[in-house]
């Protein structure tokens, strides 16, 4: 089962499903919304054992809360710095001024919850089938300039292959013959470089030193065997720092002739981590626009994270751990396990989850202020969701 | 043996015995000031073997900066823009400036390793006993907003947990019943996720995912059985690059059923290193007021570094390598050895010290604009201290 | 071999050789450069296989290209400025000018790799022979200022030891009596501290913890017998972030009593990485001054990483993977492969390379800003040379 196979409406389902599981989760927003109906977020108390300790200042709070949301509902009292009408509302005092101001920040981040996995324009990493030519799998990608959605509302300039960012996700078997013509349609030379994969030396994709630059409007034809199997990419490697910068990336994936054990998973996911230009992205949506990793419980999920970026990204799952497998495609010597994976750019990482912990499990850069401000989560922000 | 219980006069009575063991060391001047009493640092040569290249410039330099300090005791002659001075006194030369300039310079990073390790107002990660309620051990933290000491003289706006930066050190073991109570006191909604842990989902701490977010004024409860051992941290997961930054977060620790042997260490140190709003911390102190490792000779110190900034920190320890044992509080396949650890934001890693070269060692984060200026070492630098 | 052994001139007898390997890359700028004739680049489709997409549309763009180009051609529709001389040349269209954009910025791209190995004044990491004084081996570092040149025509502001950035190469073996004298030239204080270095502690190098300052004028004498083998480094650890900053930095290597079998390689290199105020260098080089490192086919690298900057640098190989067989001079446990090494402050990382792929291969950062811009290849670039 690969990432691509999911839907958004399966996911919506999922969703469902996970949030009929346990009763006091239809009472969150998150669950609520991805079953399609928001209820508003009740505040009452949900952890588990007896212990409750402040609910009458919860109580106390929720009576300034309603009446500051009282007050808010006239017109002109939505500010906080509308100092006329305390005057006239006694009632309004610094602490229920503070709820307030909690209260709205807290639906900021609310709506961005509820939002997610919001729709956009555009959808990257899509597998691109080949056409099969006497034997050869054949790739055709175009780059050229585009608007691209990162989130609703959203536009970025682009440099896309095939309309795509990161550009389609290309995979070939190990002694595969592989055929890929690119076709430059942007106004700069151009140049794919194959990052990772040990070729010969002509079709390395270095202007001036494997090849000349592919000029504006023309075409360049890479064949090779496919080597060394792995989690690898493509990208440009001609003024590279504004071409990959504008989206001139994807995944290329050589499938080995033979499968280790660990690599037999339900679900087999790619993501790309970026920054810059586009914003902090997963597979270039930022959130609440990224696609989230959806598995059922007992199955094993691949991930396989490729930083296409100019900054360290320490992916962390909740809930569950990470099992490494493979670094730049290589197989480590022996398996390790962590919840943080510290991912460097033009670095790739094969993890293994078993997902035993049914649940929606925030998946997240951990260099914060790439994942969250005040108004709410954004950026290198998915889930995994993990359906029983 | 824990890192808390070494008050900061046994500290002391170390650094005096650590200061006796050699007799030059009696000269220089961090010993000196950790016994107590600071003598002039001396400079005269104290390398071992029997080479004296460079005494004559020694001589010289000296006998200027004689004369150089006799100008300086001369009304008006302190400063290196005092031009109407020279005329006066014709043998202030531009080098006998120019050694002012450096003694001014090693001054004050002489002030700075003199004053450590320096008193402050609060302290950090210190050891939370729970108060067992059934069976369960009952944890409470009150999240408020205070002022918080990171240097003599430094107080910088922190939200803290039991008046702590990094909140107090949570240690339960393998299989515990364990009961959280958090109170809001602070201006804005938060909640705890407790980073690394395996919970069932309602226990994630993350509002609108696995709860709703705990207001200002109200409580909230977690509870759950320990699972997986390690190194873990708990922290605000609500607006956190603004709450984590300000201080809400603390060392999370599941001691295990078993120890492995390689667990069996003497000392145990969590040091937490943190960035952003309060500056290059560890343990919420900026040198010379963070705290030393304090071990003695043929002792084994477990350091358990975790990040809670928003950069990587090469740790760099002097004198003897870390053998690194765990990652995320996961057993590494095998242990293996380094010098400079890069911990990156999430990440825990631990390692252990065979302290088996006494003396006083720096140990700070490698990024050198993170531990040194002009003005002397700073920020992320601290001593592991191993007395004979 | 050492790489110290490979003289510029040699590199460009390889080069030479590799540009024979395949005539087509007779065409190519880089090789014809190495070859000490540079041909126009010719853009013609090179790569392999019988695929010819492209062709004709790259003949169409051209005709489209023309025919966009006289529609834009009325006055004011898309002046890059030169709107006086359309007029007078009514076939300089649209498509035309970005053509000649395109080209304008190939050029500059071009050119940097055509000047490459470029010369520039000064060379740094160049092996220090000791002299013998009674069974010591004694090397004399004197600290001073300087002007050095990262790339041709760029000087910048350096304090070096021995008039090098990187300073000179020390190569001691293990249980070698070593002394270093340092004289200190400079109008600051300073010190050297041997970094990974297992030394008793009054031979540390920390100003105010294991020994005085050494002032302006003076020297100071460190004697040891040479301890852990491996990749170690030596810098200042006074006022570091300024002295390293600006070049007080060298390589110190302990080779071991026994070698084991990965170790035995024909050519033994190393990289030192920084950034900062020299900008982006590679053993104190800009690219296109950086030094290439050269092997012939079938044999066996060994590159020793060693970063001194304050930035990671996830260094990328094209071509060939890198088994990583050290970290701070430690064995790690078992060897692994990577082709992108994240390499942080303070660390040292050693992999060994089966040169197995001939050609010219680009390896770099793959922080992207920190090697390409529109005007070229710049910083922290170089290329792997495996002649067949």
């Amino acid at each position: 089962m690969s990432d691509r196979d999911i839907p958004r409406n399966t996911v919506d389902t999922i969703l469902t499903q996970v949030a009929s599981r346990r009763t006091f989760l239809r009472n969150t927003a998150f669950t609520a919304v991805a079953a399609g109906a928001l209820s508003a977020c009740k505040t009452e108390k949900q952890g588990a054992g007896g212990a409750a300790a402040g609910t009458s200042a919860e109580t106390t709070q929720t009576a300034e809360a309603k009446s500051s949301a009282a007050g808010k509902d006239r017109p002109g009292t939505d500010s906080d710095q509308s100092g006329g009408t305390t005057g006239a509302h006694p009632e309004v005092t610094p602490a229920m001024k503070a709820r307030q101001a909690a209260d709205d920040m807290d639906r900021m981040h609310e709506a961005g919850v509820k939002a997610f996995p919001a729709k956009t324009e555009g959808k990257g990493n899509q597998p691109l089938a080949p056409k099969i030519v006497g034997g050869v799998k054949v790739f055709e990608l175009t780059a050229k300039e585009l608007q691209w959605e990162t989130k609703p509302g959203k536009k970025v300039l682009a440099w896309a292959y095939n309309g795509q960012v990161p550009g389609p996700q290309i995979r070939v078997r190990e002694g595969d013959r592989v055929r890929l013509v690119l076709k430059n349609e942007l106004p700069e030379s151009t140049a794919v470089h194959f990052h990772g994969v040990e070729l010969p030396n002509d079709q390395d994709g270095v202007p001036f030193i494997t090849q000349p630059p592919v000029k504006p409007g023309e075409s360049y034809t890479y064949e090779f065997t496919a080597p060394n199997p792995g989690s690898h990419m493509y990208h440009s490697h001609h003024n590279a720092a504004k071409q990959v910068g504008l989206g001139l990336l994807g995944a290329f994936i050589i499938e080995p002739k033979r499968k280790r054990a660990i690599e037999n998973v339900d679900v087999d996911f790619v993501m790309i981590l970026n920054d810059g230009m586009h914003g902090y992205t997963l597979n270039g949506k930022d959130f609440p626009a990224t696609e989230p990793v959806v598995a059922k419980l007992g199955q094993k999920v691949r991930i396989r994270f490729m930083n296409e970026g100019m900054m360290i990204h320490p992916m962390h799952l909740h809930g569950m751990h990470m099992t490494v497998i493979d670094k730049d495609g290589w197989p480590q010597p022996a398996p390790w396990k962590c919840d943080t994976l510290n991912v460097a750019p033009g670095e790739r990482w094969d993890v293994v989850v078993n997902c035993n912990n049914p649940g929606v499990w925030a998946f997240h850069c951990h260099i914060l202020p790439h994942a969250e401000s005040d108004h709410g989560m954004f950026g290198m922000v998915t889930a995994l969701i993990v359906n029983k």
